[in-house]
């Protein structure tokens, strides 16, 4: 996406602790007390301007959710959705992917959303890529056991790739749509970019694995 | 593909056993003895009208290739294509791909394809799916220690049905491509279906797994 810079965005992030956890070392291997319930946590990384996540929150009242988005242009339109609204079960984390690993521990999470995530189609960008083997190290790490990610895009080449990183690394790949939003699948959510491009007729690749 | 009954067929092909093996309980363990050369052997299994498997024996002429079918009415189709020809590297079998275990020893074979295979759409026909684990356990069983499975078809279900099986069976998942005919690979043969249902303008998916 084109982002657009934001000078005041810090300070807006700053203002908002209760929505924009500035102190997410203090939470590390605790994470339920960010919250008002001690429930199932799922992290969304790349969250955008934060629709996906709010709306999952919504609709999944017994899950906790944290969207993680590392420029601070783009996560502040998420954090205006959150002082409009005010859920309990949903914080915001500025942070970049490859960091998550300080600030989580073996247990924390129960699923990690991947939402179009940068497809960084050149070979030699391979390790930026967020289903390269070094984050499904980090993932495993504060994963659950058999704990899983969720995973859409419409990038066919990003999607190739990640079937292939996903078993050679040994997931179990649970389920699988190439054509999700002909697939009868119930309860998808759309991010802001999924509108828009599925509208211009991309297909919505998607699956689910299993460590 | 909609079958002519060919009454003549059992006949035919008891002929030519030159091409058609009529007797394929004593090559089992010694397969290459079937042939004029020692060299690795590829199975297609539903050859068809046999238009890939002579193809493929043709452009690779260091490989021996057994292309299997269950229908007489059909794999006389490609006898024909062999009594044309006379390629010294391709065999015919007309035998159920549930019995390949009567036939085949471990180390036989080299490598399995399975081109666009009779999807079997209805949940209660899953095990007549070739990509099914009683079948991956007999592929299995007649492969070479990393032995490969090359798939394609044209139908997403079977496709995204297949990735699933191959996960939960514990194959690795070397190369795919959800748009073959769009995505450079070189040196795709066309099986006779191919080529009419891409005209069509439906996507080819392709993959290849190791065990």
């Amino acid at each position: 996406m084109r982002l657009r810079h934001k000078p005041w965005a810090e300070d807006k992030l700053n203002e908002f602790p209760q929505y924009a956890i500035g102190n997410p070392e203090f939470y590390k291997g605790k994470w339920t007390t960010a919250f008002e319930k001690e429930q199932p946590l799922h992290i969304e990384i790349g969250s955008g301007k934060g629709r996906f996540i709010t709306e999952m929150a919504k609709a999944h009242p017994d899950i906790n959710y944290i969207g993680i988005e590392v420029y601070k242009s783009v996560i502040v339109s998420a954090l205006d959705q959150l002082i409009e609204v005010d859920l309990p079960n949903v914080k915001l984390l500025n942070i970049d992917a490859s960091d998550l690993g300080k600030f989580f521990e073996k247990n924390d999470v129960d699923r990690i959303y991947l939402n179009f995530s940068d497809p960084w189609p050149k070979t030699r960008h391979e390790k930026r890529r967020l289903t390269y083997k070094t984050f499904l190290d980090i993932y495993k790490h504060i994963l659950k056991d058999n704990g899983e990610i969720h995973f859409k895009t419409d990038n066919q080449n990003l999607f190739e790739y990640s079937l292939m990183s996903f078993s050679l690394y040994g997931l179990l790949l649970k389920f699988i749509s190439l054509d999700l939003h002909n697939s009868g699948f119930e309860g998808n959510i759309m991010t802001e970019y999924e509108e828009k491009f599925s509208n211009r007729g991309n297909r919505i690749y998607r699956c689910e694995v299993k460590y």
